[in-house]
């Protein structure tokens, strides 16, 4: 295996673990700030570190188009070439491949796929992934799986399934880098059966952990709880566990109650951007007109290099001036605010407390508004 | 005085001096960064010390308009607002004001205009623009001036450069705040005969420091340098002297040459959001197809945060991906740039070697294209 993996620490379904990659040990429960183009938006990888980021995502879709794997093997892979000396996960390509719908045709090898930025064609294969992302130098790479938008027929699903088996075990024989482990990624929507098979099949071929794929392509959010909830317990205790796509301080929360280990979401950065904050008392948008005057940092709660400096008032002034700043100084907070809940999650799951710190925080973080100060 | 001004080494007309603002001591010749609205864009505080920025300029005008000095004095000024608690300059607003042409009219007492944000009308005075800057705290405050677009009628300039020094005469009695230092613009165009008077006039009044305005709006490169030349010789040698909006390596080098102590420029700051790169060996734009693949720093000579841990392929991935951290990591390092070779013209200067650093800097610098490595 090339992830070492020790789970620490149980309470409940909750875990608390040590994952060794290739680039260094990442604490879990864990998020992954997505740096969809070799770069988390707006930040700096000095400032990943200092907002507690352990781990980061990047996605093979958007990397093999630009700037393609020989830019990046050429300047010494991708940590080298982004400047990150931690350890990086890449997403498989599935999810962006199918999101292309028209734009794409899926046969039993593989996938043909029409370029969103200049139309060229291209195709991905479990063995062209696979390749692709060991040749970027990742610690973690995803095998490619097939994803189907939710609601799907059962035919559509249950093909899905048995093709991400196929390809998963083909992902495997493809693998030659042993300082890149691999992933296999669970479909079958929310058809438990098909779950169970897609979980059993992945389990027997062996990888170094498990993802949950699938999820957050159009069912409703019980139903993606339930799933969660569902599929986490047909993976192994022993191997890490990670839930794609998630981000928000709710979904994040309950999926460490489900024994999820990992997660990614672009949610704290496209907030940041946008003027979202995300708080400890819940989300509250900066360009709201009760914040202009408002001397109190964004989270009364947060020891980040944000919080601690500039006011709400002046995140507000920088929004309504389109200054970059403020989309860059928002985004650096909710990644802190992200990390820095892990690691309260972490400490109450070996302190024997995580059932009242997950009840407690999401309360806290349900309120709809804050007043300001 | 408000501000302290020592003399520490001549070399020909050039200077190095100290200056003692309310907020510390500014080495000068220096470069101060533009935060037209409260930010020097993309950049934090943190970032402008690192990369050896002193002091740093505001608009006036546009702070006036957005957030207005209530919130910026309610923040506790301008350093707090802004978090940054070194230097500032505020300029006048009158070159701002003098641009909007349509929006605007001009009486003896002062100037009525539109606000490009949203139509509402406003004035400034010589007394309304001292005490706002003085409501903003800040260390360095300009006078208002009237700037005057060329070419000019002679009569134009003329009544120009008497309503200045009428308005520096009040804006000097309009004074109310030691802490903050009142510098006078000077006046007059290309006609050698007007800038004697404006100078003359300013220097009886006796303001803190002098700085030559109305240039860089219309005449050309030569003429430019004609009036600086001629300008500078005309203000006191014991008193700061600032030549306004320049911010090119070679017309910074030339101020200095002539004598000029501070100057600003939004130059660095908008051609690294641009993608265009200032290095010791000349300018290029970083989405130029020659560098994707150019694993060397932006400038080899250069010890900046960002020439020491991303390549020129990655900044050119960076802007070729529209990710906002390519302009952030251009503007630091062009910023880093014009401060570290105005730490080098002092040295020169104190060293006796301003003349052979002047002219080797220009050469070098004046080249147009730079070839990949």
């Amino acid at each position: 295996m090339s992830l070492q993996f020790d789970v620490r620490a149980r309470d409940g379904r909750a875990r608390r673990a040590t994952l060794q990659t290739s680039h260094g040990i990442v604490e879990t429960p864990t998020f992954m700030p997505v740096g969809t183009a070799a770069s988390v938006k707006g930040l700096t990888p000095r400032e990943l570190r200092e907002a507690g980021t352990q781990i980061v995502l990047a996605n093979t879709y958007h990397l093999w188009l630009r700037p393609g794997s020989e830019v990046i093997a050429a300047a010494g892979g991708l940590h080298r070439f982004m400047a990150w000396d931690g350890p990086i996960l890449t997403d498989s390509g599935g999810f962006q491949v199918f999101s292309l719908r028209e734009r794409r045709t899926l046969d039993d090898d593989g996938v043909t796929f029409a370029s969103h930025l200049d139309g060229s064609r291209h195709r991905f294969t479990p063995e062209s992934v696979v390749a692709f992302e060991e040749a970027l130098g990742v610690d973690i790479a995803m095998a490619l799986d097939v994803c189907v938008r939710l609601p799907a027929s059962a035919g559509e699903l249950e093909r899905a399934v048995a093709l991400t088996t196929r390809w998963a075990r083909r992902s495997l024989e493809a693998r030659t880098r042993d300082a890149t482990a691999l992933v296999g990624i669970e479909q079958g929507g929310l058809d438990r059966a098909l779950r169970e098979r897609s979980a059993r099949d992945l389990v027997a071929l062996g990888f170094d952990g498990y993802a949950i794929g699938g999820l957050s392509v159009g069912e409703t959010r019980d139903e993606m709880e339930a799933a969660t909830r569902f599929c986490a317990e047909l993976l192994p205790e022993e191997r890490p566990r990670y839930v794609m796509g998630v981000g928000t301080v709710r979904d994040v929360l309950f999926a460490v109650e489900c024994g999820i280990d990992m997660f990614d979401c672009v949610y704290p950065t496209r907030c940041g951007r946008n003027g979202r904050a995300m708080t400890r008392d819940g989300e509250f948008h900066i360009r709201n007109a009760a914040f202009t005057r408002d001397l109190s940092p964004i989270d009364r709660d947060c020891p980040c290099a944000v919080c601690t400096t500039f006011t709400r008032a002046y995140l507000a002034h920088l929004f309504r001036s389109n200054e970059m700043l403020g989309p860059r100084l928002l985004s650096y907070h909710n990644v802190h605010l992200l990390n820095a809940l892990m690691g309260e999650a972490r400490s109450a799951i070996e302190g024997g407390d995580w059932a009242r710190f997950y009840r407690s925080t999401i309360a806290r973080a349900s309120r709809d508004a804050i007043t300001p100060a």
